[in-house]
């Protein structure tokens, strides 16, 4: 909200941790200016990250890049190799080397999502013929990201493209609270006063104007932990995607869940009917007995247990590949649809359950909206422009709407 | 959604239990024919009633009305005097008398909730110029109720005019930590293993087209247990009334807070400034900042500690007596106002944040939405027509929009 670019400029890489501003800037990104800015950041206070905590401990299950990342800004005047916290190390190694495939994982998923961000930015800009608003966002209780919204376009009503990247401490009671799911958090039995962590990922929405056109879903993050003596401890991936149709179209769920299915099957094929299964367990409304959508994939806590980092790496990138392609393959195949002022209205009912949705069962904007001081507008990016609630609507016996309606209350194998 | 009215003739008074139906009727009320049904109960089972304990808890804070009740119907072939329950007793009073200043508060309160359903939804449909749509709901998980809703009308968008009425049994558990409000729940140190408790309330939104005119909220409550021996054990009220405008208009304002404190002051000069306070603090969009509304009265828990119940019931009734004339003569003189695109829109940001206090803060909402089985249409009645999330969206510095934005942020003492 105050002048172009300079937070760009003071976040490129290569410049000191004191240039950093924690100011917010509003920019729109210009394809041939656009650079990916780098977050800098320093060790959290463990005071600054006990909420984080919490939220860490099913951050899995939220959308983590529109979320609260809370970490405390500081600009040391000397670097002391022997106190560096993980942050600092990064920085240094982000301003004396290229991230290349020897590079720590935690540089290599940053540098990854903030490609993709830009690339699928780019390719929604394609279709819809405007531009994303484009907001860097850091709070000196904590977090930083970049939020890029579309609202309002010529074939988006809105869409939300996030990312974040985060450095903070777990205390004692998180490291306790995340050692049940993650045996190796800790090693031996003496649990350390503090713990520090990094967390990065990229969460989308997008809610197209005709109805005919799908609403769609995406989330991957990555979480590390670092031992007290500098080398990386427990690890995990998370992440999914899910279409949200207001009507079916087969061919759009086939392709989806297609799409999806590939990039699970070049890695193991238990994949795609374990994360299927696990997407529509959890985008479920609970209160209205039916599911947010058509489903696609959901996993959490991919670690060594399941596959070594490498490979899991390999697989996020091959998920979120896939996006783009397939579902602006989708939007254009329905974008310039006629419809109805009925067909209209079903998408705003529609809409409205999804806001329920969010509001209501998920974990990552419920926590986040409850965390003070979150950045609300990033968490919030995800309800639509426009919704509505109509008492008793219930569809018509057999009519389109109500065959959205029995795929809802019985999720179908697409593929 | 089945045939006119038989309901209503089946629950009308001095009906025996066994010919009570479960199934849930659509009616118009027309003014010659309205009559209010009597919502016949039995006892409810210990473990139907496990969920509305909890419920019950808290249940003070929550739209009582809109929320599940859960009882369980039975129909005794035979009525042994020795082995009636609260809710069979209640049955036979109304059966054998007319609902005089000498029955039980329960049966006075039943009967005013429900005359003063009728009133408000007569006022609001002269207002209007179209019907209700009233739906006459019971379940056999337990749960009665009638819900009257408008939308889509000339002034109103959706107006919503909710009573229920409960009888059930608090497990051991849920005396256990309702006594830690209401010490006189259980008479000496013993704990009984369950509780018959009664409760019945109203509970209303009305949401207005013009977006110069005020949204509003109101909700009366009572609740009481019957000692292992029949007589009455606790009992307390709670209630309230809450506006929500998108601009601000200090006649309005001044109008409804003076209506409540008149009430109030009429009982007890105290009331007023507390019940004020206690609603700033209620209806706090948290994660926003800002209140919902400008507020009104709130309170809980009024029991002998506070007053009388003779007292507080007649309390109670000039509230919710002073609501009708107010309300109406306030969206009277807004509802024909003109207004331009940009307030419209602005009315839908304003009612996206009155969807995230409902599905995110409200106690009431929230616990209903998570219990199986509930009337959920009955509950999310509160949600508007239509509602909006604009991304980043900030009223103009010294607009009308502002303005209200800083009464949001710093309440005003109105009279």
């Amino acid at each position: 909200m105050v002048s172009r670019r300079p937070i760009f400029r003071l976040l490129a890489q290569h410049k000191p941790l004191r240039q950093l501003s924690c100011k917010q800037t509003t920019n729109r990104y210009r394809s041939s200016q656009r650079r990916l800015p780098s977050l800098a950041h320093t060790s959290a206070s463990q005071h600054s990250s006990t909420s984080l905590t919490k939220y860490l401990g099913w951050a899995a299950l939220s959308l983590l890049a529109a979320s609260p990342l809370l970490y405390k800004m500081a600009t040391p005047d000397t670097l002391n190799l022997d106190s560096l916290s993980l942050a600092e190390r990064d920085q240094q190694t982000k301003q004396e080397n290229a991230i290349t495939d020897a590079s720590p994982m935690r540089l290599r998923m940053e540098k990854f999502v903030k490609e993709k961000q830009m690339e699928i930015v780019q390719a929604l800009e394609a279709v819809d013929g405007s531009k994303f608003q484009v907001d860097e966002w850091q709070r000196k209780e904590g977090g930083g990201g970049i939020t890029c919204v579309l609202q309002d376009g010529n074939v988006f009503e809105k869409a939300g493209v996030g990312i974040s990247v985060v450095y903070g401490s777990l205390p004692k009671a998180g490291i306790i609270k995340m050692r049940a799911n993650h045996k190796n958090l800790v090693d031996g039995e003496k649990i350390p006063d503090s713990l520090e962590f990094f967390a990065a990922g990229l969460s989308l929405i997008v809610h197209p104007k005709n109805p005919m056109a799908p609403t769609v879903h995406l989330n991957y993050r990555y979480f590390e932990t670092a031992k007290p003596d500098g080398t990386s401890g427990a690890w995990w991936f998370g992440g999914g995607s899910d279409l949200t149709p207001n009507y079916i179209f087969d061919e759009d769920a086939v392709q989806f869940h297609r799409s999806l299915k590939d990039a699970c099957d070049g890695h193991n094929k238990d994949y795609y009917p374990r994360f299927k299964k696990w997407c529509d367990e959890y985008f479920y409304n609970k209160h209205r007995n039916e599911s947010r959508g058509i489903g696609g994939i959901f996993f959490d806590d991919l670690d060594e247990t399941v596959q070594d980092k490498e490979n899991l790496f390999a697989f996020i990138k091959d998920s979120l590949d896939s996006f783009a392609p397939t579902y602006t393959a989708i939007v254009n195949r329905r974008k310039d649809m006629p419809f109805t002022e009925e067909e209209k209205e079903w998408q705003q009912i529609r809409r409205g359950r999804y806001v329920e949705f969010n509001l209501v069962h998920d974990r990552g904007t419920s926590f986040g909206l409850n965390t003070p001081g979150a950045r609300v507008e990033s968490i919030l990016m995800s309800l639509p422009l426009t919704a509505g609630w109509k008492y008793m609507h219930e569809p018509k016996p057999d009519s389109r709407e109500a065959k959205l309606v029995e795929v809802l209350k019985h999720p179908k194998e697409w593929v």
